[in-house]
């Protein structure tokens, strides 16, 4: 029997080890990375170190703490406030941890629809410097790179160099969350290194659109990884024969940067499908890597019922509003043509009465109504 | 020889102490606060609960303490979330000790030039229910009233009200920052309890226009104030003798909430004077009650050296632009004429030419010149 | 009518202040300390940092305060440890404030029956140099001087130089948590700032024995009381017209530091008389400042009976068992003899038959057994 | 040529993962953790709390999150204080992370040289209920099973059970930090679960004498786990596919938990052995599981020495005094064996003239001197 496909658009989070990734956790050459002698960590570790340009790197188990490890490392006074967008991952969806367990006061600066924040904007949020009676002390601004709530935009090398003299100038440090910095070093078509020259220090998913199994890596100065392995270890982040996940993550590197292009052109023949279907509509022009945001523009359906749809037919997305679908590698020129096919068939489907609608759903439960692809 | 006269617009925590406060603090009956046992904290307490229309209340030496020790007892559980105002007082000018101690997580809401938030930017910042795994918890909403950054505008009853539905019906608490409420309550007429009722707890600062010499009240449920005289204790905040403060404190509200209405009028006295002079302008409109901002018109002049030339006539202002001046019952008709010709004096010598600048700056540091007001 | 007459053993933090305290807080000159323009506190600042040989002071709300902003002050940096005695006051009675506000971990090593820890076992708890991935940073000791848990006992200027000097070979810092310092002083017969000469800063509370109504000064550097001025603005310590509180501080320190031999010999005194009651013992070589540790040897009399018996006779006391007895300068020769004969009567009453007890508490309670003094 | 043998005494952190973990992780079903889906995740999670017999479990990275993720979601509240050994692992060696994240207050109690706390000393560390203003909250007390610092000894599920009835009888929740509670188990011959019944949550340690290559599991209720997943996402433990080291972990419970009965006989041989050379000696009766503490009695050889020459023999241990040696299934009888000929063989060396070892030393470098084992 065939295995049931299923087109996962929910986020490039959910992307399974390739066959190459699973030979090479068997094989790893590893040992004890608290004492830093895992071989396979060391050597993936001076890899990134010497793609994104920096002296050191470190081998973290999610983007998560590898944003947390870089703030309160930065951030490691008493009394230290941080600059990041009111729009940002680590402002948003990091459960407040640089505050609730690093004790760093967030300053937020609105995020533009393009990811970035006003330089005027950044320049104005610093607190006069000696800190006074009054404020807390700004040690550091954050970007992210892609930036996801705007869709994955990317921002320039330009611009991130602007703002590096910003911090260096005011004596700050400048942190890029760059979750997926590989799709905006793709996408804008500069390397990877040049994207992040002014930043002292950045966060590199290696588990989304790369695929990896599990990790993020940080990288930076030599004196930046020393506070950071301390902090990882005292996160609990300290991994024994961590060599098993770090040799998946570099066939992850080695395999998958490539494919960005592709996802990104997936993403944009998702959208212009998107934009043929009456229902629905896509900014195209704001899709610049591997996500598309779809506003349902018929008020009839809603983004809930739009999801349980879909997923009757296998294709999964996430019911936020504007809808963000994700594309990677896993994902097929097929599959986005299958998937385009289902979003079409939903609208139709939640337009009709719904007692027809009833008794579809009553179908589905029952098995008697095939999907036209794959099984 | 007479004292110098002096008119200090920098802020309304200038006040010194009068003779009923100071006769209040020598015969004061106390005890050991700590313990609960002094009888003038005890009684100062309860007057100001009743006077808020609140089941209890605790005395704090500031108003730093009183918001901070507020946020805390509401903010109890670690991954806590506070709604707040960009241009509050909490948010900017304390330290961030919400984080940097308590490890609370702030969420901003956009400050309207009102001081309110809007109702939908409220409602949109409240994170989901259940908490999950990406979100800290939502548990407070903190107003702030008058709002100082907004030049002290009141927040209405209403607005307040609603602000409360709001925090009750997603299970939240609702703070106000009531450093200045009599302020508001006196400039709109409603009585301070009935501008307070939404709230489960309000910060009132005794030693601002009020002019006590030194502190802030609490007031709140009595579960409220029972967690907050632990965290006053933990902070340091918790004083022995303190009837001596409360006596004074006692006599500042029951002496110098009337005249809160003259510090208003003669806001608006200064506004209207500012305007007539060519090189200045106050939004008359915006003076709500004892706070007026100067927009300096005439770009040759600097805030920083007109707070010189104001200096040197011992008229004191803080040099923000626009310009902060506040009013308190300290500053008389006659101060506010005579800061208005200082105001004019000054703006005409800075218009001079710099050798005639220089030359009266001299003089000034030989004496003299005299100032034609008190001497 | 006379006034009744209590003799309040619980702590020497219930003193009343004296008139020349009241006088002194009526008349005095007063500004906003926050902008540190007050005279009195700028005055009495100074006239504590001479007294203590430091460079710079600062007054603070409490004692808590004091420690908690020294301790802040020292560990800024995230992963500090501190190490102090396992019965010392910082560690059991100030809620934990240095972990739970300021994120330090306390080391404990065991305190001596003499309030010293073992200069070896200091040396132990040090963290090895250069921190590592599993300890926190050794950065600061802490003593207790007089020590209250063990009865008041002092630390002699040597044992402090030889703890002084171990942290200075460590790089670490060294607080004194000198709430009642000067009653070591007096005792020891050495000069206060030699006795603290080696440490880096001092918490010396004015509102214990030395009878203010509120208020501890912290000494050190300049550069320390710098960062504890922010510290203590982040915890709402920061006061408006606080000279209204030194003035009185002041008047203690003028008054009453050489009032402290009295107490001395007043515990002395009081400890004799103890012992010569059957039921109680105390070892009178301990009493070396101004509390008495009483030991209840005839295991009939409960500690909680005694204090309530004591009570109904006007005599307060704290049920701790040893049971502290703490003097100050606001309880006569007189007070001790009355005392020792409540303490005797007591004993008496609660080894009466249960009826005869019975008899008297309802007498008691209906006013008709008189005490035989002072009314 | 034959791969060089090491015996590496230094801890059980250092074993490789064995084929069949291998295997494993190359086959492992995954899918996103993170949303809760990845099936070899739940599984292994399902088994252990099936295991340990507890409702639910809990994978993380490391040993010392799970104990940080266990404490703090215990000690959730503001001012939460833990009852914990002044010898344990949580107390010495994971960063003060409790306190220096979590702000968590720590109240230690002796180790007693078999590990336990005494009951008595446990429940009068506990703070009297109510809190009230000077103390911290105990919520938590910690027991470690085995006891690592004194030497691997097991606490029995008798004194664990006394241990939890004080904890429930006060309100308070039990944590084992059970990084070896295998051993202790295997070692006592009680079934694990039995072991740990009276607690609220574990941490069990997969990648030491299990031998896994990453990670820890915690168990406990429902509600527990609920509570440790939000904060494991915050301190940045949320894996993807983490199914790839539970599919390993999975196979070391599965294979080797049978096998620490023969760590425990090896350690036991070791300590014979040992003691059977002149200059070192052990204390077998304390040798309970796979650790030996070694005393060096002749005072000419320094611990940092012995680890050098064992080095140049390719046995490795760390040069702690006293030396701790630990066993794991990858060290065979013979490498015991050959061990303990090293160790006469050092001890020999470092007792030769010092031109004499200076020779042997040039030999080695050289590699003109074989080690006479397995190569």
């Amino acid at each position: 029997m065939a295995t049931k496909v299923v087109v996962d658009l929910r986020s490039d989070t959910v992307t399974k080890p390739s066959e190459a990734m699973r030979a090479s956790m068997a094989a790893a050459d590893v040992d004890d990375d608290v004492r830093g002698a895992d071989p396979t960590a060391r050597r993936f570790q001076e890899e990134m170190a010497a793609l994104m340009g920096k002296e050191a790197a470190l081998f973290v188990p999610s983007g998560t703490m590898g944003n947390l490890v870089s703030v309160l490392a930065h951030c490691d006074v008493r009394g230290s406030e941080v600059i990041l967008g009111d729009d940002s991952h680590i402002h948003l969806y990091e459960n407040g941890g640089i505050s609730t367990l690093g004790g760093v006061h967030p300053k937020t600066v609105r995020n533009n629809s393009d990811g970035t924040m006003d330089i005027d904007s950044i320049v104005a949020a610093i607190r006069p410097p000696g800190g006074g009676l009054y404020y807390p002390t700004t040690r550091l601004i954050c970007l992210e790179n892609t930036h996801g709530n705007s869709g994955g935009k990317c921002l320039s090398a330009e611009y991130t160099e602007k703002v590096g003299e910003i911090a260096k100038s005011h004596g700050l440090k400048l942190h890029i969350d760059g979750a997926r910095i590989f799709n905006a070093s793709v996408a804008l078509g500069v390397p990877v290194d040049r994207l992040v020259r002014a930043a002292d220090s950045v966060s590199v998913c290696i588990s989304k659109g790369l695929g990896a199994p599990v990790g993020s890596v940080i990288v930076g100065s030599k004196a930046f990884i020393d506070k950071a392995k301390i902090l990882r270890k005292t996160l609990g982040g300290g991994m024994r024969q961590v060599g098993v996940l770090c040799a998946a993550a570099h066939v992850a590197v080695r395999d998958n940067v490539g494919k960005l292009a592709d996802d990104h052109r997936k993403a944009k023949a998702l959208a212009d499908g998107l934009n043929k279907i009456e229902q629905f509509r896509v900014d195209s022009a704001s899709v610049q890597t591997n996500m598309v945001f779809l506003d349902i523009v018929d008020s009839r359906i809603s983004s809930n019922k739009l999801c349980q749809v879909l997923g009757t037919h296998n294709v999964l997305a996430s019911p936020r509003s504007p809808k963000r679908l994700v594309l990677h590698y896993q994902i097929s020129d097929d599959d986005v043509q299958y998937a385009l096919t289902c979003f079409k068939k939903a609208a139709e489907q939640l337009l009709m009465g719904s007692t027809e609608l009833e008794h579809l759903a009553e179908q589905l439960l029952m098995g008697t109504t095939k999907n036209s692809y794959g099984q």
